[in-house]
């Protein structure tokens, strides 16, 4: 079965020799069969395209009843009788490229819904789709070809660069966005930061927050998740920089090229990624430190120190994985009855 | 004193005779007294019924001016004079249903706010409540008895069951939802998951998401919290499943019955709940593994392994609770003065 | 470089002597000359006034490019020619002074979108700023001088006292607030607690949850953060209580005076804080237990008893930070090669 044609209308039906190429795949006999859609391995049926990716998939692979697979060399041989294998280098991502095929991204339809409240001298791009109740303000400038879905809100002097989405209920203020960047559900971007300072007597006094946010061409923003500006200065997220569901970047933080954040982790203020630097979720960057390029922080691990490119790090506080993992073994080992290393839920 | 009522007014006041009967309590004696509401042990009056559930409630008690108390047979002797006991097996699910009696679920209002978007082809059941600024897409179906609070939105083509709710600012979009559903506040159904592939290049490539949201009957997400929609195939959160707030799901996580996610709680995409599984607060769940029925997960912990049905795990990385907390201990044994197992904030 | 005048336009420019005053500053030489706004060290130009907070900030102080800097004795020695030095005892707290100088929390513009559904028994101050689509429920009071961006929802029955700001997106529900309030951008208050009780059969039946949310005085929630309304008696914020984006407060929490409550913090039902207490990020507060005034949590800790007042704790779960950060270092030593603690990513 593949996606619901309800909410996911599928192009197609294609030939496998479009399929092929879209994927960059090697088509070994082509028997003229067309294809409806995509669908993982274990749901796909005769009309259906799936991908097995590595060890994990192949189980499935020998079990599955789709039409056509796309699948790396080396599991070629698993692939079942009546099934077309497609040999591809990295299945995952000719499988991102045929499903796009079949299910490109919605084109924006142009228009501005009657109730949108569009401030008079914003500028609006051609061939942008403003949905309900979306709030536009003063002089802020959307690039041609975006989509501002139900109730999303650009707060004044905001740019937005062409072909970029804000989801439903997403807010964006003092910010400046590249190209083709997209905020997910009730993401959060330019916040004011937790900048105060308390007096003697236990005030807190707000410090100004007076810089922006800058992001990058194709940034994305999960859903719920917050950035906020600068307090002095502009907080950054450089091109490519993802961002999950939930996650929270403070004040001046700073991110280089196509960097992963994962869910529900925090990066404090301050705090400078390099280039690709991948966290896993619910882990924590203390402030004022830097990741460098390639560096990879495991979930949940709490980030006190600064990270050299290409470390990876574990725990709470980070140290390097490898000592780690030793140590927490080690530790258990003091007190577990022997034997016991491969109870369930073990590391 | 009783809940506020400028925002719970409460139906009365009630019988003794009613209210037992609603608890299913043993009545002693029934003095012809009337109740105004509920209340804690604490602020409760001689209008007010309360309820008294173990220990730590028993100091509470004695010193209660509640005009009747809901209290197993152990606690009964702690009643002080002038206060009618209840007694029953299960105090506080007593008290769920006394207090349902004098603060039921409000009703729906039947009627569609003027300012609501509701596309020309959805369907809206009989007596539903449709509040402000309301967005429902193109084909959608509510059915009867449902409330959408202010800004809520439902997409094109969802399904929501009878009478459920959707609270302000919460989206709910390719889901198809059962009976007596809840999203809470600002709570998010049916996001994109965060799937994509990095080319060699190191671009990230969007893998389409065109799965669904599957929620059965009586399941719950709470303010903020998150729930992607499948890759391929579905998400699908089992019949009665609560989720509380700012928690995260991945794409094609499932969930049996019942299961119960504390706050900001992480779970990794393709993960499997059986029935009856409990996660406490900001645990964090690996991609592709399973929670056997009934396996129950500490707070903080990070599972990154299978866990066994009617296991317990704790830590992070997690391991069987009884283990851990035992290397802890002994952990800080090699190091802390003697004695001194008892200083404040220790576990 | 200041702050851009597209998001921040300043008031100015402005005096030495005008800044000395507000930055209760000793000002050596008044050489007449007009400062324009504030800037970090490291981006300010002739035109602004930046600050130096500590060692941290000394290097870029010998480099800056400042017009003004606010500055403590001990490092006026390292302000560059051409800069004028305003010597204070706390520069970052001279400079939130300055910095509102220049950009005064902007003033509410009064009036009422034509788009806003405001209850006809509701009472808006006078001075509001109403904001489009904005919902103000029955018999709400709205004090003077607040201000609702787009999309922010007051529930039936609300307080929100004089001065206080609802950004975009934000729900205020079931609550009494005092003056100087701030909702940040889709925060959510006074929802529904995470309260049921589970019968033998496995089916959760939800416990009413009829209490309300009192915030204090200044009390400020973060974006997306959420506070849970009491189950019977109330949620309570102390007045000048902070709580940075994405935290979760259960049901009838309690803190006192000005506590600091960090990013993706977790404080369970019924529990209380004294006044002035300090959590750090992701740390996670376990149900009906106290921390007393001025105790302070460390990142990602887990608190599971009872914290004296004063006490610092660390660590999941959380013992007081002496003997965590000893026992931690020695279970590494155990297993790291000789030397090894300074490698990068290390505490």
């Amino acid at each position: 079965m593949g996606a619901d044609p309800r909410f996911f209308p599928a192009r197609g039906p294609l030939s496998l020799a479009a399929i092929a190429e879209a994927a960059g795949a090697s088509l070994g006999v082509d028997d003229g069969r067309l294809l409806a859609g995509v669908a993982p391995l274990t749901l796909a049926g005769a009309q259906d395209i799936a991908f097995c990716e590595g060890r994990r998939h192949v189980a499935a692979l020998r079990e599955t009843r789709a039409g056509a697979v796309l699948v790396a060399a080396d599991a070629e041989a698993a692939v079942p009788a009546g099934c077309v294998a497609l040999v591809v280098d990295a299945p995952q991502l000719a499988y991102a490229r045929v499903a796009a095929l079949f299910h490109p991204r919605p084109a924006p339809v142009p228009g501005i819904n009657p109730t949108a409240a569009i401030a008079a001298d914003a500028t609006i791009g051609a061939g942008c789709e403003i949905g309900p109740f979306v709030v536009v303000g003063a002089g802020a400038e959307i690039g041609p070809g975006c989509i501002l879905h139900a109730h999303a809100v650009v707060g004044p002097g905001c740019v937005l660069g062409a072909g970029s989405i804000l989801r439903a209920h997403a807010s964006l203020l003092h910010c400046i966005a590249g190209t083709g960047v997209v905020l997910h559900e009730g993401a959060r971007v330019g916040n004011e930061g937790f900048g105060f300072v308390t007096t003697k007597a236990g005030q807190h006094v707000t410090v100004p927050q007076v810089g922006r946010v800058l992001l990058g061409d194709g940034v994305e923003i999960g859903a719920n998740a917050c950035v906020d500006r600068g307090a002095g200065g502009d907080t950054v997220l450089g091109p490519g920089t993802r961002l999950d569901n939930l996650v929270q970047v403070g004040h001046n933080v700073k991110t280089g090229l196509g960097c992963v954040i994962v869910a529900q982790v925090g990066i404090a203020g301050s705090s400078e990624l390099g280039d690709f630097v991948v966290i896993a979720a619910q882990a924590g960057i203390t402030g004022h430190i830097t990741l460098g390029d390639g560096a990879r922080v495991g979930a949940q691990a709490g980030v006190m120190n600064h990270v050299p490119p290409g470390i990876d790090v574990v725990g709470s506080p980070a140290w390097p994985a490898r000592e780690t993992l030793k140590a927490f073994a080690w530790l258990r080992r003091q007190v577990a009855p022997k034997g016991n290393d491969k109870t369930g839920g073990t590391a």
